[in-house]
């Protein structure tokens, strides 16, 4: 008799540990789904899409709306809209939004991010900016979802089946959406000259490469893991679009690890929370960005002044960063716009490997559910 | 021969050990001050402000900058203005603000807000903003500051000289101070109701005795400190406007008693933070708006499923709450739209009494300034 000593379930995790790893190493194909006939020459086009050109011109407010992994999408949304549009636009978590009257009416453009489609507070806000009038737009990775019904326009995420609780391949192809989106937008309202829209859809077509890279180097990220998963507090701190990659890094590393990280906008840190920073603290320091590169490294100075252990995150090109931190893991140079997606999946990687260091249930953390469809 | 044995610098505390609690003593005085003859009947009034409703009617964007504990003040101007005035209002971090080429032009209102007047990447962000046309707005403690001087329009928090780092009685007022302004604005555009005003107004008035009543209940927020001074860890959650107010306390517990604590949108806590929930983890769950009530309820039962060992701050009236949660702190019966002037107090003392039974120098906390006057 043959024993087939295996778990009907692993099948599914196609050889990987868990699903996390498994979903994290189909980013690079799930971002080139998303990104599939959406980046074009002249900027981004959205098939199907109704929002125009003529609607645009009468909404004069837009709100994004989302809950968790998708909020911190919303916050790149927020800074690439107002960048490549030049519109101002309000991220707001959805437990938030729904409960406080918020200004929503028929000029309102609506924007919601959910995975699933599903998340109950997310569903409850386009209900209640529905009734007022708004044009929902939902972004969104489940065809057929309630959210993709109820919505008077859906862009599908395509990032493919996520069965990991941690979300990472719905949030890099959401952060895709949004970057391609704020590119449309800008578009149509002529904020945005053509070579820039050009440049944002040839940088995002080298995103599935560029996370290929990030992927390979799972060893140094396994081995700084190793050699440090007994910490209990972690802090990441960043400047503009690094700012949202480092939160949703803290996000991540709660999520499974269970260690308390936080995020900070760089510039913050000395207004409280420097604080809590003591001989040996590690610091996760995002620095992609060219024009806060100088600004991120005062505040490196600063904590490695209280003692701080610093792990940078730079571009290529900024190796040099070296004699001022304890470790650099470099990536390759790319447009400074893009960093948000390639980036994050660094921060996955670090939360995975600490999270498997400390023997926690990556896949299925304590207390967390995939889909929140209660209040 | 008599020697006499006190500190020169003790005699300006007035007796008390710290700085910080002579200020917070002193809140009541400061609110009254601040709200002193901009209290009426019909709203709220400033004397000698330049803003009035015509310029009011060519701004179409309204931006709050601040920093640290101001910050928080903002985001409780955002939540007010947008409630009183129906304006959507963006409050931002300074050092994010000046270095992203934020969306700010000749019908801009930008309102800063500062305690010292001298805060750096505040007075960059208002330069910056007055380049472009815009009109600023500055709410500061120091007559005569550089932010003072370089605004068009200034209103003064009038909370008297503040030596501690941790800031308190300057925040009180700078929140009593965005409430009248919202209701100000509330008044020239016409969407608050006279009744409305006047109410707030009222609420106002009843702050400095409120905060009066939570400064009696130093004892039961001292017992609870030293019985739980040796945590390492505490969460803070609210909804609507009891959010900031959970963020301020979060700030001021991390500033002087090194305790990593973190604030959060209750609804937000199951979308990942809630992993971090351990048996006796302690959570303050702040209760005082009654819109959100049953939601709060229903986020207490989720971490109290989890092990927490829940603090609810709930309003005269919701006692029976107790047989919810660990313990309960009772504030006085008010209206919802004023409680994050007195609840903050609550949150202040808890912050210090944990830091004194920790040993820590409550007034010179490590690694931090009073003003942060570089970059």
């Amino acid at each position: 008799v043959f024993v087939v000593d295996w778990d009907p379930g692993d099948a599914e995790k196609g050889g990987y540990d868990h699903f996390m790893m498994k979903e994290m190493v189909e980013q690079p194909k799930a971002m080139m789904e998303a990104l599939m006939s959406r980046c074009c020459e002249n900027g981004a086009s959205f098939a199907g899409l109704k929002l125009n050109a003529e609607m645009m011109k009468k909404i004069n407010r837009i709100q994004i709306v989302a809950c968790g992994t998708a909020y911190h999408a919303g916050m790149v949304g927020k800074y690439y809209f107002e960048k490549f549009a030049r519109i101002s636009v309000e991220t707001e978590a959805a437990s938030e939004y729904r409960y406080k009257n918020p200004i929503v009416d028929e000029n309102t453009l609506l924007i919601v991010i959910s995975q699933s489609g599903e998340t109950a507070d997310t569903l409850a806000a386009i209900r209640l900016a529905k009734e007022r009038g708004a044009w929902v737009l939902a972004v969104t990775n489940v065809v057929g979802s309630s959210i993709a019904r109820e919505a008077d326009d859906v862009i599908y995420t395509n990032a493919g089946p996520e069965i990991a609780v941690a979300s990472t391949k719905a949030y890099v192809t959401q952060v895709g959406c949004m970057m391609l989106l704020a590119s449309f937008l800008g578009n149509l309202n002529g904020k945005m000259k053509k070579e820039d829209a050009a440049r944002i859809c040839h940088g995002l077509m080298m995103t599935p490469g560029l996370i290929d890279k990030a992927l390979e180097t799972q060893d140094v990220i396994k081995a700084f893991a190793d050699k440090n998963y007994q910490i209990s507090d972690l802090f990441y701190m960043g400047r503009g679009v690094d700012l949202y990659t480092s939160m949703e890094g803290s996000l991540k590393l709660k999520e499974i690890s269970y260690i308390h990280s936080e995020a900070y906008a760089a510039g913050e840190l000395k207004h409280g929370p420097i604080a809590l920073i003591e001989d040996g603290t590690i610091v996760v320091a995002v620095c992609t960005q060219e024009n806060v590169f100088e600004k991120m490294l005062s505040n490196i100075k600063e904590v490695k002044a209280r003692g701080a252990h610093v792990l940078a995150i730079v571009q290529a090109g900024h190796e040099d960063i070296a004699s001022e931190v304890d470790e650099v893991w470099v990536i390759p140079e790319m447009d400074d716009d893009i960093t948000a997606i390639p980036t994050i999946v660094y921060l996955q990687l670090l939360a995975y490997y600490l999270a498997v260091a400390r023997g926690c249930d990556v896949d299925k953390p304590k207390n967390l559910a995939k889909s929140v469809t209660v209040e």
